[in-house]
């Protein structure tokens, strides 16, 4: 006996890839769909991959929240998800939000980043779902909170500094690349075929995207104080992939072998994040259509600081590979059930 | 108790794409691999997305003819299939030939196509597995010859025709587009990134291509003559994705109607051929991941004029997907085992 | 004394890349731009790429059109450009008009492919300005409607056999591919780099594209009888290049060394068809940023059919290039003037 | 009357790139070609652009060198061009090498860098030619080293600050990012269309990239000493391109307008740096095709870090066009003689 879930939005990357990942998955019955102003619509209208779909149809989000099921995925629009969210757990059922409404627990950041949101603040706190750092609290969340794909990919090369309190001194840069469809599914024209062929363009650079604030709120949590650091992100002529380019500098006596081991220890036994040997580094082709995120180090002696490079796919580890993740780690399941480890070869 | 099966060169697309389907195969126990020169090495050094591979290693190609387990999969360079192909047999495994030294049944055809191969008949005549056209045959084979992507794609456009006698007058036009992973996995310049960038670029056009003896020989096969095509392939800057479009004159007492119920009676029961509906026409994004063909039709009058239009994922239905197809026919697994059938919706 | 020129729409990919030429003339001395919507503008806020434009500004078209200098250029939406023209040319001014409202000079045609523009007949016909074709026309107009970009090269490719009569019997089918460009500069999600990113994807097939008439009519000139053609176009994941297939049965008693006589003589003294080598095909990098059209033949005797393979730039010789080349003619200046021949070998 | 130059290679990307610049420019009269092991051979053989080159035929580099004309420019293989130079100084020729021979005046540092040159010191040093920061020195040298596309945009992008002394405390973090044509025209398998497609990848990371070395050469003899950069280059999947992120941590008095303001004074009065608006970031769609080099600025006080983006086109700024610009120089000729300064809109 498997479980029914649900899953609200489904028409951008986001939700295509959690729709496929969820019908696909081992312990999972059904899936219900529901959108905004689709309902009665063959989903296969909209997403022309689906062939044996025939039968799966858009519902109502109202239908959806009342019957949630045991779990409610919700890939919305800003400011849509938190009713909806509170309502599927007044009827039983664990959340996951793959969006950014419920990541900051500030109120002021809230309003400050997510206006829509911030007017209706969810019943309970949602539990930032970085999987691999929130074991605990992630199973036994009634609302998580999934973490962006930029957020995930900082905080994963990060993560081991901070909880040892090596990020004290000095600024963090975080150098970001991502594929076109962390800009979602859009009809705008710097999106268009011709305006990203051949294109690399920054944006939002120094403090001004979104993930800087869900990014500080984790370091400040596992490091005990506050952290400035410098984003930005850019956009590649690539569909999927998100590779982070991490520089902190450290005391004069670290050395490479001790940071090796520190970064080793901390993802041993991790199942879906990679510590490459050294000398390599991460790409992204390698965890394309993996819930992997792989890790690489390069410690430079001559100007005091580490290279923390990560790889992720943007849909899988960036987003819908977390939320199942952390579905099966709030139901008790396999943490890799129903997730590829290894990347689709090509 | 699933099967033990064996896999001859892996490092190429093709092997890579189908070492990942018979890994993740819901009837496979085990897959051991196979390659020329490569024997010792860890495969994640060639394949950097394999993960949780550490532990599989290269053997030597003689070692696997030896013990071939229930079924060989080759995936080598022309001329080395045919003994390995026969040992293995001898050995009591069925055998599955993705290259073309086995497709073609003439010795002339053979040895002007394949002269590497020419030397080496095979002890048995495969079977040419297009899966829907040769089910019956496929099953009971020790010896499958996988088709070509090319000929996958222009054979499921044509076969209701050919069967039907209405290909009798006049040359059949075969439009073919690929994206470049249906070139190799070579070091060649003019598939170099920068080459092949903004490029579209039509080769071996008219009778040059291997593929038109392999779709000629079907053809003849089911119409009971020959049959001149002309055939144009492109590459264009695509990873994956076969694009074929077939045009075929026939009589001026065809109706759009009487075509389109032909190809609804011949694809109707088939999970892996999709008809679209009047007015759609097939693309290459909405198949890929997918062992899926999707077929449009255009009846065009004015020049008594049918435009068949097939989509195939060159990797999958193209090679791997129908490689595993025909390993479920064979061994009276259900068809779709560890097959999808919608695509990867990115 | 060079002369005064305008253009009306410079911010779509045309306009922008003609722009681009007339500023490089060395027969133009000045371009004012005109646009919809955006008068007072500066160009350079729509147009990042423009640098030392600083000082030019978008005035409003009725600006333009009372003084359109010696040649007014319209890159324009359907239904806008005919009544522009007509006011241009009551100012004395020569008109190039690249979209396609007065391409077709039967009216009822022009009522069902642009009948936004159906209800403003031109003043005067206009002349269909395929340069290598109508170079006399051209030279004496003063109303030039460019043709279309798959016209150009499908019409280049068949030229010469309409001109000798050997279109007569049987089919003419088309199959073009086109970088995304040829689609426009508009925010569709169609067009969103996702969305095309590992995309072959034909569309309007069989006789829905508007090119259709434009072919026909042009045919039916050369030829003197109705000629019904098949045609589909396919976008590919391209930024700019157009290739063409055209396959046409012929009677049995072609030759290979004849047809490519009747090619070498139809092109022999053209600065911007090239006929390639026997055995040489087309490609689209090859004439990038070149305002050349490149053709290869290859004669199949076994299907009694010509295979004719056409490649340019669309936005250089299918139309921005080629709108200065019938500018050039219109003037008598060297048909060559600001425009490359050889491509931008990157 | 125009100058009589010389190109050795011009088979690769840079080579050709310069081969189009050189035949198009207003001064140049006449451009002989050589090349090694292909003397004889018809240009257009292996550059098919090439089209009005007929005549234009691939000569041995020794003759080039006997009579290298006004000016030799050479786009070798490490270790050739030393001794070439040398040959044509000795004829009276002034040399612009867009090769890493000669960019090092160490001895030791040329050793490790380029072992294939180490061995044949020059005649007479080169002047690192980026043309904005050593306009003097170009305009008198015999001489000049081309600089590499990264080290081009990583010192304009520094060159303020360490000419005013701001760089003395704490590391330089350079993040690069290049189109792949910056790695050579090279039939690698990672350079291959299906290795680049949907690929981020980072290499020689940290500070094992040859352009550390001219980076900080440059560095040291502006500041006046010895500065430790972090470096880390990425390949996406582009053509061409390069951006450059540099992030500088100042003192806390630093403001954002006297930042700006030193940045505009260095670059005011230069036709190919363009400083961008605030808030406004480069790209390289906007330079492509165009010598010119965009910066944009973003002071982060939070983190006391500048951060500076420069974005060019790696075959013009990055290679060829700053070599013409170069010999614009040396010839005492307009800066922009056969340059454009506004990009491809396309």
């Amino acid at each position: 006996m498997g479980l029914a879930v649900t899953l609200a939005g489904a028409t951008g990357y986001t939700g295509m890839k959690l729709l496929q990942l969820l019908r696909a998955h081992p312990r999972v019955d059904s899936v219900r769909v529901g959108a905004r102003g689709e309902a009665g619509e063959p989903l296969s209208s909209r997403l022309p991959f689906l062939c044996e779909a025939e039968g799966l149809r858009v519902e109502p989000l109202e239908a959806l929240a009342e019957e949630p099921g045991a779990a409610l995925f919700c890939c919305l629009p800003s400011g849509v998800s938190p009713a909806m969210a509170a309502r599927a757990r007044s009827r039983g059922a664990r959340v996951v939000d793959l969006g950014g409404d419920l990541r900051l627990r500030d109120a002021a950041a809230r309003a400050r980043w997510y206006p829509q949101a911030a007017a209706a603040p969810p019943a309970e706190p949602a539990v930032y779902g970085l999987s691999e750092l929130a074991r605990q609290e992630v199973a036994g969340a009634g609302l998580v909170a999934n973490p962006g794909c930029y957020a995930t990919a900082a905080l994963l090369a990060l993560a081991p500094l901070a909880r040892s309190g090596l990020l004290a001194d000095g600024a963090v840069i975080i150098d970001a690349k991502s594929g076109v469809s962390g800009a979602g599914r859009a009809a705008e024209l710097r999106l268009q075929f011709c305006e990203m062929h051949d294109q690399i363009a920054p944006y939002a650079a120094g403090r001004e995207h979104r993930h800087v604030a869900e990014i500080e709120q984790a370091l400040a949590g596992w490091s005990g104080h506050a952290q400035g650091i410098v984003f930005t992100p850019h956009l590649v002529p690539a569909d999927r992939g998100v590779l982070v380019c991490a520089y902190v500098r450290l005391g004069s006596r670290a050395t490479a072998a001790d940071l090796r081991s520190l970064y080793a220890r901390a993802y041993e036994r991790e199942i879906f994040v990679r510590l490459l040997p050294e000398g390599a580094l991460p790409d992204t082709r390698s965890v394309r259509g993996s819930n992997r995120c792989d890790v690489g180090l390069r410690w430079v002696p001559e100007a005091s600081t580490l290279l923390i490079v990560t790889a992720l796919d943007n849909l899988m580890k960036g987003a819908a590979g977390q939320a199942v993740q952390n579905f099966n780690l709030m139901f008790g399941l396999p943490e890799d059930a129903g997730l590829p480890v290894s990347g689709d070869p090509l």
